[in-house]
C-alpha cells in the first residue's frame, strides 16, 4: 500500500480536509493495547484552537481506551483504503490487532501514544478538549494539536457514507473562491 | 429552479442525505422574522431517536432567531444551488429577505414554524433536543422530526465545502453491502 510523504500542516487549515465529511479511521493506543475503527460521525467546531466533535459509542471496542487515554488520532483515508476501511467497521479490536490484520503502518505521533496510520495521506493528533457530553450524546470534543499532510493529493479521493453499505466517491473540485467576501474565506 | 416531488421519510434513514457531510442550508422563523444560513459544520448523533449536531456562531444572524424558537429545517441542496448557497453564506438575514432576494420558496412545514426550502431535494424538520453546549461550543444538537425527500434523484449530486472558496462535487456511488455484517448496515 502507498506511504505519503507528510509535511507539518497548519492547524487553522484543517477544515479543508474534515468539513468534506470523509469517512475517517480513529486510532487509539492506551496501556498497551492500540485499535482503530472507522467512522462517519464528526464534524468541525472550531479554527483556533482547532476543534472537532465526533461520536463514539459506548459499545465499541476503541470507546473505553480513547475515554481513559484522552487522544485520539483522526486518520483520513482515500479511495484505495475503501475496502480496509469496511473490513476495520466490520471487525472488532476485542478479537485482533487491525494495524497487523489489515497490513496498516503504525507511525509514531509526537504529541499523543495513539499511532499514525502511515497509509492515510492526513493525520491528526488529537487530545480530548471536553467530554461533558460524551455519557448522554457519546460526543466528544477533540483539540487538534499536531497535524501532518501529504502535499499530493491535492484534491484527495475520499469516500463518504450513504448508509446501507454505500459509499460516495469525492468528485471533482469547483472553485467559487471570487464570490465570497474576503473575511468569508 | 426545479422543485422536488418529496415523500415523507423514514427518519432512521436520514443519514444517507446527512452524513455524506454535504453543504446544508438552515432555515428558521421567529416573531415574523425567517432567514436563511449555509452550513458545513454539521453531524449525525443519533438513528432513533433522529439526532443531529451543528455548529451555529453567535455572530450568526441566524442565532438569535434558532436559539428562540428552538427550531429549524436542515435543507439539503444540490449542485444546480452551489451559487445561490455561496450567496446566501456572504450576505446576513440582517440586510435582506434572503428566500425573496435569492429566488427560494418557502414551504409550511408541518411540526416547526421554520419553512422548508422548495427548491432542495431533502428538508428536515428539527426541534431542539440540547443545547447544553451552545454557549460553550456554539453546538445545537437536533431531534429531527419530519423528513421530506424526493425519490429522484437517486445519487444527489450534493457539494462538500473545502474551504478557501472550494468545493467538492459528489461523484460516484459505489456499494460495499456485501463485506458488511447485517447488524453494521
Amino acid at each position: 500500500m502507498k506511504h505519503y510523504d507528510k509535511r507539518d500542516y497548519p492547524l487553522s487549515e484543517i477544515r479543508r480536509h474534515l468539513e468534506p465529511g470523509p469517512i475517517v479511521l480513529v486510532s487509539s493506543a492506551h496501556d498497551g493495547q492500540r485499535n482503530i475503527m472507522t467512522m462517519g460521525w464528526h464534524m468541525m467546531l472550531g479554527f483556533s484552537p482547532a476543534l472537532f466533535g465526533c461520536y463514539i459509542w459506548s459499545h465499541n471496542h476503541s470507546h473505553d481506551m480513547i475515554r481513559r487515554s484522552r487522544a485520539c488520532v483522526i486518520n483520513v483515508p482515500t479511495f484505495e483504503l475503501i475496502d480496509t476501511a469496511v473490513a476495520i467497521g466490520n471487525s472488532t479490536g476485542a478479537e485482533i490487532d487491525k494495524f497487523e490484520t489489515y497490513g496498516l503502518t503504525a507511525v509514531e505521533a509526537e504529541r499523543v501514544e495513539a499511532p499514525l496510520i502511515g497509509e492515510c495521506y492526513a493525520n491528526f493528533e488529537c487530545e480530548l478538549e471536553d467530554d461533558s457530553l460524551a455519557s448522554a450524546q457519546n460526543l466528544f470534543i477533540w483539540r487538534v494539536v499536531n497535524a501532518h499532510v501529504a502535499a499530493s493529493p491535492k484534491n484527495p479521493r475520499t469516500f463518504h457514507y450513504r448508509g446501507d453499505g454505500e459509499f460516495m466517491v469525492a468528485g471533482r473540485v469547483v472553485s467559487r473562491r471570487s464570490a465570497f467576501k474576503p473575511e468569508m474565506l
